[in-house]
């Protein structure tokens, strides 16, 4: 059986989570009370260090989850999405609403990238 | 390491990615405006495709997540389900309440598959 | 190919799925009309026992996702996770609000794990 490794654990969840050749990120989430544009680029850098950590990286997510706690964000967080994501090898996808932690976080993202 | 393969691949998100015996679907939303009996019915039948296309059909799906935009619209989404999933071979499923990306799609469902 | 295996499976949804080492449940949900940290201990018993029965454990836990249907009771269902949870091995953990199948339930919590 493959052993599981996980990185930035604490004691009530790990930030990046190694198994059987693919690695499962925590909910990332940015600056509390910033732009979505802000937390949004924070969010996908610290994917970026979490993936290269994990010896994975953005061409190998294969699975993204977007939570914004608004719709009206949409066109906002895509815009810094769009600029981020490898267009080559881009990732299943899904966007809904869902209110966060608390009310300064505005997106969340979670990711599933192969190792 | 096994292969990364991609469906439907656009700039922003791929419909399906294939690794390691495992296929994610994209968030699949049905046609704006229609009724919540029409939209389920429209994404199942992509589900079909894309599965299929992907090796997969769906009995073999693992996991499933379904976005409602109401949970009023819980039962009719269900017969919806009800007659279309391989009742021997059902997946594990979550069912929450998530405004979409717009106000005109009102079920969003995403799919783990084995290839 | 990984043979697929369902527990407690009905013909809308199964408890559990294995496949490729990897277990996927059905979002949890507790007794209706419970407070939240009871609703949280009931989820957190049906896991054990899911991952019991699926050869795998609270320690093998590589994902978890979390609805609850308003934040408001982030902190009491906090309480119960990290009591529960095995602080050693700490799955990545994403949590949202998000309204369930009847407004009796207030927290749901899907989990993948290792087998």
């Amino acid at each position: 059986m493959s052993e599981i490794k996980r990185l930035k654990s604490g004691p009530r969840m790990s930030q990046a989570v190694i198994y059987n050749g693919t690695v499962w990120l925590a909910g990332q989430v940015g600056s509390p009370g910033k732009s979505i544009t802000e937390q949004t680029a924070t969010i996908l850098s610290q994917v970026d260090k979490l993936l290269s950590e994990a010896g994975s990286s953005k061409s190998k997510i294969l699975q993204t989850t977007i939570w914004l706690s608004s719709m009206d964000d949409f066109d906002e967080m895509n815009l810094v999405w769009d600029n981020w994501v490898d267009q080559e090898n881009t990732p299943a996808r899904a966007c809904g609403e869902a209110r966060l932690a608390t009310p300064d976080y505005n997106v969340e993202i979670m990711v599933i990238a192969a190792v």
